[in-house]
Order: structure tokens, then C-alpha cells, then sequence
């Protein structure tokens, strides 16, 4: 009955006027725990963040060396790389883009647009709802300056034949976008509560300014001002040097995928003090201690640590512990000959653990559990690790890096050096609003 | 008999006058190839190639901030580190360069020690042999200067508590060093021809200058200019854009461990050209193209690719590869699961398998193959991938990064963006020429 109200309103009604069931007045509904019909939603202002597409950057990339797009034609086309296709998925993107504002205008929605580069809190106060409209690191973008669970972003992959879009609405709704705004409206889908990890910091000379590694204008002075251990106060203070350590401070972001801690993969710092870091990729390993749900401190030496949640499970640390098929096949060879048991390895058997494994390494992203990953542990006579997985409430890391960040979502970095302390956990507040939509 | 006279030689002869069976004129023996006795060696000169301790970081790393040795203390003490360990570690590594080279003085051989900053073509071309003094690190830094296979290369662990020591002689020649020198006089070793991997680099744009990245006096600036693809050159040249593709470049480094591809983890380029490149660790999968043996090219996507000798087998490319116990015995769980069987999984027999599968990423260092191996490959509904890993005489790579990097033995780095074209093989001419004394 609140649907057929729900229906004549926007078929006759005045289209401005939000529906009873607006924002605020929203019954929440936990994913898969009721059954109980979720209360329609039509915001009244929706914004919509875009992502730079490969074209665009190409385009930015060689803009100051004053190149006309047929140079820029040339040039790819030197390297290998087809200037028809990149404009092709840009375009592709752009018109998707533009059917998704068209949709919103066409039901009375006041849409912003706005390219990643301008999004901004204020953005996020402004609007009822966040579309995000690129792939799933657009959707990263937009979550991270959405710190309330109240507020809720949609995801739409404005590239289905390119990105993977696990963030965004099933791939249909592309294209068929007013269906979605239709079913929103009707109350026809369900919340997702996303939960994500809360980062505690701590320890001296800390400078807790986050990094954003896509900000394009930052410079490396304005990197390092940010991130340089505050060796300058230390020799004013010289005569302080007995200052106690800082309090936890708690940083002002929330990860939707996971916590990354590992060398920055930098060279040393200069010995001349006005010579700029020159970072490369260097392969050195992250030397840290961890705690896990308050237990003993291990000394570890790796590759670098994840922490996910149940979102993240699905990106990189899924990819971090995932087997292929030619490694389960070895491991079941080599386990029948040790036993000396005679099992039948067909191709279709190795395809079913190896798909049964690397499932168990997926989760609910409304669970309330952290999982911790070693990337490529190091064990040998001086080091030695205990489990290389594993679930926990609380996760704290202790750094012994030279130059190393926790970097949240791929997107911004944190100064993570010797002696830092993090305290990885979650909080019920921490939860990011999403939309599930059948397909 | 020949070994009686060195003897005498060295007691009672003059202990200048090289050995009748000098460097030039050994008898090579392959590894394991002959159970001919191997001929004595006994150079004349010889460098000692030095090793920077944390401690010498640490100081370098604060002096331009005028921190006296007790601030220096402070400093590391608020951070939670030691400055005594350090410096214990610093003595440590000192003493025993000092034995080393006392060691050798002694038997009236020249001695140059260089410290690893200060190690170049000039120092390999003085002596009749390198002697690496410090850890694994430092033997990838000595070798890279030793193009020759005729010029032999010893590695000594100088902290053998700290430092694995793979690539340096067993850890008791440290304070036995004499021992060392009198059975390498005497022919009581055998020498390892360690094979190393050659590069070839195409493509446009490319500026075949290796990037050190462990030079510490290289400034940011130099680093793009060495890295910078030519836009400037390109503007200039805008009107012979259709410049054909460069030929194939033998690069003029060999690798000893394994050549690592993947996206620089740099942010974008500045859309303005006087910002410098800001780099952080940023997470970005690595898109390429690889050819095997030949074979038909296979799109990619990953954490990177690595190609490694059978030196590096037990390096990098094993921590890639190896399987934690955790993993090992959930894959035998499952198959036991699904196939309905019942063997018992003990903690023994899991340990087996396990380390049985881990030996087996092994292979020796004087077999003249590679073995590719793809780091967290990504595999979804827009990519797709074939073996993880394999072995190969030649292994072609072409680069579809952003803003990538080719980084040889962790060391040096060569620009590898979108186009550019490597191949990776091994000659007979590029070993490295080490020597294998029984523990």
C-alpha cells in the first residue's frame, strides 16, 4: 500500500517533493537479517563523482609539452598504445555518465557532477546520496570522505568491458539506470552496511597529516613537509629529547578495503638535507611486530601486512592469498605420494579445491571481523612466523621500517616508521551505507 | 702433490710471488661437473667491498640536523630502538671486517677496502678478486660490477646473527678467515658459476640509463632526468614523429637474482612540468604482455612479474612462491573433502608436504634456465592467465604500464613504460664466478 502511495506521488504528484519515506525517516535494514520490506528511497540531491579516464590522463600527462591530439596520436601510437581505443572507453564513459545525470534530472533529483579531483566534504554534506561513476577505485574515492553510515553511495561502472566493478551495481543497470531509480524508489533492494577498519597511531616524531597519493597536485615538497620526521623540532628541542610518548590519536579516515603496511619502498633519505627523496621501487622487506586480539608480540619480516575487511576480501588481499591451479595440483601430488595414496588428479577435481580454497578466502562485508594477511612471509634461521592468515577484532603493528606507510584503500598514505604503533580494529559507526540491488 | 709445493711456497717462498697456478692459468671446474682437484688461488690483490651498517644510516641519516651522539641516542631510544644494538651490530660487522682484512694482509696480498658508495669499475679492474664484506645485499652490489666470468667474487657474512648469508661462504669462515684463504690456497674448493640473466630493452621513448638505487648522492632531479620519457625531445621533433622503433639494446647490467617488473608505484605525472614526481606506495596492478620461449604473447595483470636465476630462486622469487603450512593444509583438506577420503593430516605429514613443495621452488645456480613467476596474479572477467609459474630459456615482456620499472637484483632500475619491449635471457658469458668451500 506505501507503494502504490509511493508510485502516485511520483506519477502525479509534484516530482520535487520528496517521498514520505525520505532519507532520514528510513527504516534501517541489515543485510539478509529481516525480511521486512526496505522503505523506498528518493533523494532530493544526489552528486555524482566521476573518475579520470586513461584518455584524460594521457591527455594531462603531455599537456604542458604543448602537443596537438594529433602529436598525442602519434605518440601513443609509437608506444604501442591505440588512441581510438582510449577515446573509445572514454567515451563509452562519458555517455554512461550521462545517462545516469539524465535518470536523476528526469525524476526531479538536483544532480552535481563533479570530477574526483573537486570532490570534497562539503560535496558529501551537500548531497543525500553519492553516486559514484567510474570503477571500484571511484567508489574507494567516494567512501573515503563519507565518514557517517547514514549517508549512502551507489556505485556504477561506467565501463563494464574494462573494470570489475565488485563496488557497483550489477553491470545491467549501466545502461538501464532509471530501473534502479526505480526499484530505489520503490523500496525494492537492501542496505549493505559495510563495515571498515578504524586506525589508531602512535609513537614520536609521528605526523598523522595523511598523504592522497591521487592528488595529482601535491608536490614532493609539500609530501615530505607532511611526512618528514620531525628532525627540525628535535634539534630546536634538543634540550626536551625526553618528551613522552604521544596518545593513540585516532586518524581521520575510514578503510572500505584494507590497511596495506609496508616499506615505502623508498631509497635513503639524503645525507644533503636540501636534496629532494628520490623514491624508487626498491625491494626491501618490512620488519615489524604484531599483536593480534591483545596477544604476544611477534617480530615478522615480509613483504608488507593487510588488513582487510569483508569488503576487501573480495580485492587485494584476495589476490595476496590466492592459489593458483598449478600450485593446489602440486600440493595434492606431492601430499598423495607422501602418503603414498593413489587419488585421481583430474583437471576437474584440482579446478574444484583450487575454487573451494580460494573461496573460503572471501567474507561478508557487513561482518564485524578483520582479516590480517603476511604478504610473502620471511622465514628463516633469524625470523620465524606463525600463522600466515587469520581473523581477528584487533590488529596492532608495531613498525621497525626504515621508510614505511600504511596506506588505506590504495589511496592515502600514512608515515608508518620505527617505533609507530597502529591499532587496526572496527566500530559499529564505521559502517558505509551501500545499496544492494538484485540483478 | 701440486698442493704440497703451494704449501711450501707459501711457509718458505716469498709471499709475493703469486702461486704457480695463478688466477689466470686455474683450471676451471663446473660445479660438480669434475672430481678433478681444483687448482689453487691465490691473488694478489684484492678489494674488500664494505657494507653500510644501520648504525652508519642512522647517523648520516640525522647529521644534517647537527644531532650530537647523545641526541642520536635519544632520538633512536624515543623511536624505540636501540642505539647500543646498533652500535653493537656496527662493531661487529667492523671486527670482522678487520680480521678479514688482516686475514689477508697477512698472506702478503694487497688489500683495497672500499666502502659500497665508493665501489666502482675502476676498483674491479685493480683486483685479482672482490671479496664482498657485509650481507647478501652487498654481493648483488659487488657482482653488478663484475661483467667478467673470469674474476672471482667471495662473500663474506659480516653479521652472521643478523644476516641470512645465502650468496656468502659458511658462516664459521667469518672468524676463521685464515682457514678460508689456506684451502682456497690449496684448491680445497670448487668454483660455482653462478648463471646470470642478460636484458635487451625496445621501444620509444626509452632511455636506457640504470638508475642506482642505492646511490645515495642522486638527487631526484637526476633521477627523472634519467628516467624522463623525452617528451621535451618529442616536442622538438614533433614534426619527425614518426621516428621508427629503436633497435633491441643490450643493457650493461647482468643480474644475479631476478629481474622484478612491475608499476613503479609512483604517483602520476605532474600536469605541471617544474613539480617533481611525488612517489608513494601505491598500490597499482601491473599490465603487461609475456611471451614464453617464443610462444604466443598473453595479456597480464598482477603485483608484477619476476624472472630469477636459480641464485634468486632462493631469494625473491621464493618468497613469491613458497606456501605457509596454513595454506598446505587447507588445500589437502579440501581435496580430501571432495573427493571423500580420509587420511589423516598430522602436523609431521603437513610439515612434509610442505616444505617438500617449498624445495621444489629451488633450483641450482649453475643451471643456464629461468623461472618466471607472476606475483598475485589478477584473475577476473576481464583477464585471464595460464601458468603462475615456469622455466624458460627466454622470456619477452612488453609493457603496458603507466609508469613502470624493470628493477634488477633490487639494485638498479630501468624505465619500463607502455610499448617498451624486454627480453630476458642467459649466455654462457654472463656467470659469475664464486667460489663453494665445504663447511
Amino acid at each position: 500500500m506505501a507503494h502504490r502511495s509511493l508510485v502516485n506521488l511520483l506519477l502525479f504528484g509534484n516530482r520535487t517533493i520528496s517521498c514520505i519515506f525520505a532519507l532520514r525517516s528510513l527504516r534501517t535494514v541489515a543485510c539478509g537479517a529481516s525480511s521486512a520490506p526496505t522503505a523506498g528511497f528518493k533523494p532530493d540531491k544526489v552528486a555524482v563523482v566521476t573518475k579520470t579516464t586513461r584518455y584524460e590522463f594521457e591527455q594531462q600527462r603531455y599537456r604542458y609539452a604543448g602537443l596537438s591530439e594529433e602529436d598525442l596520436k602519434q605518440l601513443l601510437a609509437m608506444k604501442g598504445s591505440s588512441y581510438s581505443g582510449l577515446l573509445e572507453r572514454h567515451n563509452i564513459h562519458n555517455n554512461n555518465v550521462e545517462h545516469i545525470v539524465k535518470s536523476l534530472q528526469r525524476e526531479g533529483i538536483q544532480v552535481r557532477v563533479v570530477k574526483r579531483g573537486e570532490y570534497n566534504e562539503e560535496v558529501v554534506r551537500w548531497a543525500d546520496a553519492v553516486i559514484s561513476a567510474g570503477g571500484d577505485g571511484t567508489m574507494l574515492l567516494v567512501a573515503s570522505k563519507v565518514l557517517s553510515k547514514d549517508k549512502p553511495v551507489v556505485g556504477v561502472n561506467t565501463d563494464p568491458e574494462r573494470s570489475e566493478g565488485h563496488l557497483c551495481l550489477p553491470v545491467r543497470y549501466t545502461r538501464a539506470f532509471p530501473e534502479a531509480l526505480e526499484k530505489l524508489c520503490r523500496g525494492e533492494f537492501r542496505w549493505l552496511w559495510r563495515q571498515r577498519i578504524r586506525l589508531h597511531l602512535e609513537g614520536t616524531g609521528i605526523n598523522p597529516t595523511p598523504v592522497d597519493l591521487h592528488d595529482q597536485q601535491l608536490s614532493l615538497e609539500q609530501h615530505n613537509r607532511a611526512h618528514r620526521i620531525t628532525t627540525t623540532d628535535t634539534h630546536q628541542r634538543s634540550g626536551m629529547l625526553h618528551q613522552t610518548v604521544s596518545e593513540p590519536c585516532l586518524l581521520p579516515v575510514r578503510s572500505l578495503n584494507e590497511i596495506f603496511i609496508g616499506e615505502s619502498l623508498s631509497s635513503r633519505v639524503k645525507v644533503k638535507p636540501f636534496k629532494p627523496h628520490a623514491n624508487f621501487l626498491l625491494h626491501r622487506a618490512s620488519y615489524y611486530e604484531i599483536s593480534v586480539d591483545d596477544g604476544p608480540w611477534e617480530k615478522q619480516k615480509s613483504s608488507g601486512l593487510s588488513i582487510c575487511t569483508g569488503t576487501g576480501s573480495k580485492a587485494w588481499s584476495y589476490n595476496i592469498n590466492k592459489l593458483a591451479e598449478q600450485a593446489v595440483e602440486e600440493v595434492l601430488r606431492i601430499g598423495m605420494s607422501e602418503a603414498g595414496a593413489d587419488l585421481p588428479l583430474s583437471p576437474e577435481f584440482i579446478q574444484k579445491v583450487t575454487d573451494s580454497y580460494n573461496e573460503s578466502l572471501v567474507f561478508s562485508p557487513a561482518q564485524r571481523r578483520l582479516l590480517y594477511s603476511v604478504r610473502e612471509p620471511i622465514v628463516n634461521r633469524v625470523f620465524s612466523s606463525s600463522r600466515q592468515r587469520g581473523f581477528a577484532s584487533k590488529v596492532c603493528v608495531r613498525s621497525r621500517c626504515w621508510d614505511a606507510c600504511m596506506v588505506v584503500d590504495g589511496g592515502t598514505s600514512f608515515e608508518f616508521n620505527d617505533g609507530a604503533i597502529a591499532t587496526v580494529s572496527m566500530s559499529e559507526e564505521d559502517q558505509l551505507r551501500t545499496v544492494l540491488l538484485e540483478n
